[in-house]
This record gives C-alpha cells, sequence and structure tokens, in this order.
C-alpha cells in the first residue's frame, strides 16, 4: 500500500497506524475502536500532495466522457480524494456510482418545500450503496494478494461483496445467522458464487466468529469496520456536491442502520470543505425505525456519549440493527452539521414508500425513511420551505418485493399501526394503496370498472414532473 | 407531433401514415401488420434534416459532461436519431441507458474468444431493457396529451410502464392474464401506482381486450406493438457503436422473447450505417429458449415467411412467448445481417447464468440464453476466436431470485435435463453450484470446512478481470 499518502487513524483514541498493520479485524489495539482513513499530505496547505480544488474538479468533469473503463466508475472518477491503493490498476470495479439524482415534484409540493431531490444509491450495480464501499475495500484485497474475502451479513452487504470479489477472481464467504433471514435474501450471494454458510448462532455470534477466523487465516474481512468500505461510500457526497455545481445543498436525509452511510458522506463532505472544494457542507440527518432506535436513544440520552445496543425490530430489514458499528462516527457527523437523529412508524415508512412511488421511483423500506423523516421535521418546523434537500435511497425496490406486494394488498401494517397514523398519513394511504382488482374478461365490465377511475384522474390531476431544459 | 420529420411505414404493405394518424392499436389498417417509426429527411443525402456523422459524434460525446437533466439520459442523449416529439421538453425520463459494458474474462478464456463482452441493459432504472423504450414511447403519449396508458404484461413492460407513467404524472393500467403469474412480478406496478387488473383470460385475451377498450377510451396503448417504443430500444445500438469507437463489434445476441429488442437494436444499427456513421453493421443473432421458440421454427421451415405460434414452455419468463409480436422485423434483422437463430435447453440457460454470475454480473434467465447460445455457436465453428462478440443481457438478477435460489439449492433442473447435459455443461455446474452449508457456530468447525475449498481455491485460480488502464 501507498502509505505515503494514506493512514489509518483511530476513531477513539486518535493512534496512528500505517494501512497495512491494520489488524485482521480493524479493531485498535490499543482501544478496540474503528479506524478510519486519512491522508496526512492534505494537511499541508502547500504541499504537493494537496490536491487543487479546479484543477480535480476540470478532470472530474472530462473524465465523464473519457473511454477509459476506470474513469466509467462513478468511485474511480474520483480517485485523487481515495489514494488508497498503489496502483490503481488494481481497482475492481462494476461500474459502480454514477447514480441518479431525480427531482421529486409530487412531495416537493405537498411539504412546500421547492428544491426536494433523491439520490438513488440503489442503482448501484447489485442494487444498493454497498457497491461504492465493496469496490474501494475489494481493490485493497486484491492489492495486499488475498483470495479470500468474507463478511457476516443478512443481505446487501452479501450481495455486493459476492459481486466484486467474484469480478476479482477472489472466493468469497459469508456466514448467515441462523433461522434469521430469508433464503431470498441470499440469491445474489448464491449468484455471484460466494459460499454460503448458516451458523447455529445470531448476528453478533456470526461476526464474533468471523472475526476469530481472520485471525487465523488469510482471509480479507470486508464488514463495515473495514475502514476502506467507507472511502468509496464517502464518494456520492462528491457526485451530490458535483450535481450542484460544488454549492452543496442545505440539508442531506440518510437511513441510519449500521451508521456507515452516514459516516461515509460526512467525511465525503468534511473533506471537499477541509480541500476547498466546497464553501459549507450540508446538514446531516440521520432517521431510524422506531424498533431500532440505539442511536436515537444515544443522542436523546447521553448526547452520543454511549450507545446502549437494543432487540431491533422493523420491517425495513436493511436498517434492522440494534448494535450499529459506526454509531460513534454517525454522532459525531449529526453533532458536526447540525443535523437531526429521529425515528419513524412503520406506517410513516410504509406509507412513504407509496409515495416515492409514486414518484416513479421504487426502494426498499428502508430507504423511505428519508422521506418519512423530513415529513417528521418540517411537521416541526425545522426545515423551511427554501432549503434544498436530499434524501439518500439506498437499497432497490427489487430487494424486497414481498413487502410492496403486502403493502398493495393490505398484509402488511397492522389495524394498531394504521390507527396510530395522523389523518393525512391515513389519507395518502388510502389514495396510494393499489390493491389489485380481479375482473370477468368482458370489456364493459373493465371499461366501466375504470370509468370512475378516469373521471377521479380527470378531477384531480397529478401534478408532473416539471419540464426538463433542453 | 412533429410530422414534417417523422412517419409510420407499415412491415407488411409498405403504407406510409403520419404519426398522429396511427390507429389507437397501432396496426395498419390496409394489413394489419405494424408500423414502423421512418424519418424522410434522413434520405436526403444533402437535406438539412441529415444529421452531420462527425458533428453528431462530438456532440454525443460532449453531452456525457453537461449539467443538463436530459443529456444524463442514454436514450436522449442521441435525440438527433430520434426525432419524435415536437419539444424534447415533454421528455419523460428516468436517466435511463448508459448501461455498463463488461469483459467477460472466465467466459473468453473457455471460449477462446478474445473480446467478449456483456452490454447490461438489466442496468436500467426498472431493472431491464424494457426503460429505453418506455422513456421515448410515454413522452409521446404525454405530448399528445393522454391521461391514461395501458399494457398487458406479466413482468418487465408493466414495471417500466407503471414508473414512466408515475413520473409523466399520467394514470396506468396493467391487464395481467389470470392464474398465469407469480403476483411478485407485479409489485413493481402496485409500487409505481398503477391499478392492476387480473381477467379471466390468457395473455392473448387481455391484449385482445385491451385493444378493443383503447379503441373506446383515450388510453394510449404501450405494448410493444407501440412502435415508438422501439425507437428508444434502438439506442443500445448507438452506446455499443460508441463504446467501440465507431468501430462496431462483429456479432451481437440477443435473447429472442417477443423480438421486440433484437428487431430494435437491428434499427439502431442499420440507421447507423444509412448516416454514415459507422461503415458496417454486426451480425445480429437471437437465442430463444428450446421450449418457446416459435421463430427457430419460422426461420427453419418457412425461411421467415410465415410464423406458427408455439404453447411457450420455459422457465425463463421474459422470453416466455409463443407469438411473438416482432418476429417478421426480427427475422428481416437476422436476415439482413447475416445472423443465426437457434434455441437452448433449461440446462444450458441456468448454466449459462451460473457462469455469468461467476464473472459477478448477476442477470434474469432470459438474458442467459445469450452466452448459452453464443457456446452453441462457438462449438459449431461459426463464430471465429479473433471476432468481437456482445453479449445483450436484458434483466437484472433481482428480477426472479427464486430461480436463482432453486439452482443453487438443486430444486430447479429435472434429472433428465441434467442427463441431457454434455460432460462439459455438468461439470460446469457441478464447479458453479453454490448450496448453503449448515454449520453449528465453532471457529474449528467452520475453518476445517473451508479448508478444503481454501486448498482448492489456491491450486486453481480463478482467472482474474484484466487491470484497467489508467
Amino acid at each position: 500500500m501507498n502509505d505515503n499518502l494514506h493512514q489509518l487513524r483511530c476513531f477513539g483514541c486518535g493512534a496512528r497506524i500505517a494501512g497495512a498493520d491494520a489488524l485482521p479485524d480493524f479493531r485498535c489495539a490499543v482501544c478496540g475502536d474503528l479506524f478510519e482513513v486519512e491522508y496526512p499530505g492534505w494537511s499541508q496547505r502547500r504541499g504537493p500532495d494537496r490536491p487543487n480544488p479546479g484543477a480535480l474538479k476540470w478532470l472530474w468533469r472530462e473524465r465523464k466522457s473519457s473511454a477509459e473503463a476506470l474513469d466509467h466508475s462513478g468511485v474511480w472518477r474520483f480517485r485523487e480524494l481515495l489514494p488508497i491503493l498503489d496502483s490503481f490498476g488494481n481497482a475492481i470495479t462494476l461500474f459502480e456510482g454514477n447514480t441518479p439524482l431525480y427531482h421529486l415534484p409530487r412531495a416537493s409540493k405537498a411539504l412546500g418545500i421547492d428544491q426536494l431531490f433523491a439520490k438513488h444509491q440503489g442503482m448501484n450495480p447489485t442494487g444498493s450503496f454497498k457497491d461504492t464501499g465493496m469496490t474501494s475495500a475489494m481493490s485493497v484485497a486484491r492489492e495486499r494478494g488475498f483470495e479470500w474475502v468474507a463478511c457476516a451479513s443478512t443481505g446487501n452487504t452479501s450481495a455486493a461483496m459476492a459481486a466484486y470479489a467474484a469480478r476479482a477472481g477472489l472466493r468469497s464467504l459469508v456466514l448467515i445467522p441462523d433461522g434469521k433471514i430469508a433464503w431470498g435474501k441470499l440469491s445474489q450471494a448464491m449468484d455471484y458464487g460466494a459460499i454460503t454458510c448458516q451458523l447455529k448462532a445470531d448476528f453478533d455470534g456470526c461476526l464474533t466468529l468471523l472475526t476469530q477466523i481472520v485471525k487465523e487465516a488469510p482471509i480479507y474481512l470486508l464488514n463495515s469496520v473495514n475502514p476502506y468500505r467507507l472511502e468509496g461510500q464517502k464518494t456520492p457526497a462528491f457526485e451530490i456536491a458535483e450535481a450542484f455545481d460544488w454549492n452543496v445543498p442545505d440539508h442531506l436525509i440518510v437511513p441510519g442502520g449500521n451508521l456507515g452511510n452516514s459516516s461515509a458522506l460526512g467525511k465525503g463532505f468534511r473533506e471537499l470543505h477541509d480541500l476547498g472544494l466546497v464553501a459549507r457542507v450540508p446538514r446531516i440527518s440521520v432517521i431510524q425505525a422506531e424498533g431500532a432506535n440505539p442511536l436515537v436513544r444515544s443522542l436523546a440520552v447521553t448526547h452520543g456519549a454511549s450507545l446502549e445496543p437494543v432487540e431491533a425490530h422493523t420491517r425495513a430489514t436493511a436498517i434492522r440493527i440494534g448494535n450499529p458499528a459506526s454509531w460513534r462516527k454517525a454522532a459525531r457527523v449529526i453533532q458536526d452539521t447540525g443535523g437531526w437523529c429521529l425515528d419513524v412508524t412503520e406506517a410513516e415508512i410504509a406509507i412513504a414508500k407509496a409515495e416515492l412511488g409514486a414518484e416513479g421511483l421504487g426502494c426498499e423500506p428502508a430507504s423511505a425513511v428519508t422521506l418519512a423523516g423530513l415529513k417528521k421535521l418540517r411537521a416541526q418546523g425545522v426545515v423551511a420551505s427554501n432549503e434544498t434537500v436530499v434524501l439518500v435511497l439506498t437499497g432497490h425496490t427489487l430487494k424486497d418485493p414481498q413487502y410492496t406486494i403486502d403493502y398493495h394488498r393490505n398484509a402488511l401494517l397492522t389495524e394498531a399501526e394504521m390507527a396510530a397514523a395522523t389523518p393525512a398519513e391515513r389519507a395518502s394511504h388510502a389514495h396510494l394503496r393499489k390493491q389489485p382488482i380481479v375482473l370477468e374478461a368482458d370489456e364493459s365490465v373493465v371499461l366501466h370498472a375504470l370509468e370512475a377511475q378516469m373521471a377521479a384522474a380527470h378531477a384531480s390531476r397529478i401534478p408532473v414532473a416539471p419540464g426538463i431544459p433542453v
């Protein structure tokens, strides 16, 4: 590794080590906390390693039309800000990143916020934001000569790891907790050739065992304790800043599960600011599910000084995490940027997901906490109508089709959950739910069934996405 | 519509009509065949409407780094070659297209073909190639003032239509055949707010009824008989040509279901050639499933003069079509380009899908017929080792996770299907199948189970994706 360019700094005690000296479990030998990657050259304001803001912006823009394969990656296009490899020829890419930024005309209107956008990380190759972090960490694994990689995972992480391992020509191992997940969630890992082992243990048990294994065998650990994951995951911050012509939005709203994503995006914006590429950083808020809200509790009770694990319950499986690895980093990001941390109910999540669907944007349930959270923040009066807000959607709707089917067939939310919803939420639910109709195959019957719908549609025109300037 | 720029020509009798004069079912009033869009100005070699090749190539490249939203669409970036709208401000986009082109190092090596690539259309917003055609046809629907759109569909078409309708602010209706599909396939249509009606009829019955309905009510038909669908679906040909710096590959291999995709890609390359943007067109081959092979039979028996519908049986649901709408167009493309048309077995499809998975590329089963077909063509000696071949993958692996799970758990292929496979296929199957292992959560047990695997991995290094030039 090019340890002249990067080093690891412990987030707990501040100890600094060379990248190659990290223990296999990526925990600090002094205090046991997580590391983050830092680049000493950048702090020398006039040093030769310090990137030039204007030149970088120009270079990254030029790369969009480059014929070089690596430039087609939305992560490695920004490789000057993640110099973690000796040779970028070792980069493993599936052309991740470059994800779309969608305006949300209907939610904008409903919430009275003009500039409301969704950055859809579910449009990555394996269908989740994990790809952006896997490309960076897998490249490190290959450069360091590993032939095996592994993670404990119940879903998106295993899919991303298996795909990038296959691309790299490495073997991959996924440890799955016993009886806690559907096989459907593992279909991608199997598809990409991972060896999947279901253990008679819970998630923490799997991770503990895997930590022991990587200390004894030459297997590279790719859970989110690996700090190189966050280096790739910070690049959507660069894409967002670039999309707004380097005038960053006022507010970024991120789902909170294991909290690596909010940590990484916060790091990305902080580095842009430190390097003089942007004049300020956005407020970053983290939204959790009510039944999996350890960070909400931590900030409310101890101002982020400690975190009490909870037993997690939510249908939004991607954020069903009671003991998040990166909570300390995420708490720092929220506090440093002036963001909020709050939780939302199962009904609020489901209805927000249907509202995003009505904008033509599918996402996995966990992603919809962002819109649900924004609605609450707006109701509390803490988000102004003239703010530019970006919701970070983290996974593709096809990650969990059963949730969508259950919602529309009225099999998802309990009566108690619906009863606890506000009248406005219930009205939105009644409007958006599309229960399938079963009809005789007779033209007049179908036409008749449609007539009322068509009349109603005529009376209440849907706000259309604004015309696209050409 | 700007009927000075485009008109519709009947593929059967050659009758020409203005776009606005098409009947609601898009069938020729004279002979009942399908239309295709043509641009009269392009045939006037020095006419003002004829695009300039060099200027176009430069313009399309510049748009890759443009800040304009429409330029972020891989379809509308090429809008000079689909002038179907009066105003491109009416274009409805979810930033489709710009899909990745992946080198396939392992399949290349196994088949002895150096230049083997996959163009992954499953990386479109709703997870299939249908998005590229829906952006163009939905834009026409909006420009013509429709408030409702509809299709008969069992899967990918309904997902794409519902998403683009939502984006356009239009209402959408999906007719589904009775008892023939899983609700899972409809989850996306419901997610994006489509009204879904299951009729007591088969697919043809649904389409017949829908055809009647659109003649009586102001509903825009978005099945693939709509010729504007193919205008968007031709643009991946432009992306492929551009990726090879306008030296087109030798051979394009496309799955054959309803046959709109091969028809559209053929049209795209033909137009590039007619306009002088490329010096030749690639050979285009179409691969069908053995149990759903009406075009294979048509070409073998009548040289494409007529097509006998078949009752379709294949687990590759996206190409489970016995009476393809665009068969005449596809037959022409194959014959004009010197391509082949052949079918592959269920075992060949499943094993080819696992082989693509081992390259890190997930796809729905129908996409894997391309690799299975190439293996057959290569075995027959009709594809040379120095040819550049592009497989067109049409759908995302998450479109059908159950297929993947069943394959790896040995619940997909019957004994008879496996027995009919070649020894090489069976060996590949044995190597690729990743049946989940269930283990006690004990470190030594897990390590022990892995040891044999790790030793084998060491002995047989997987060929790695070639280093990326930077």
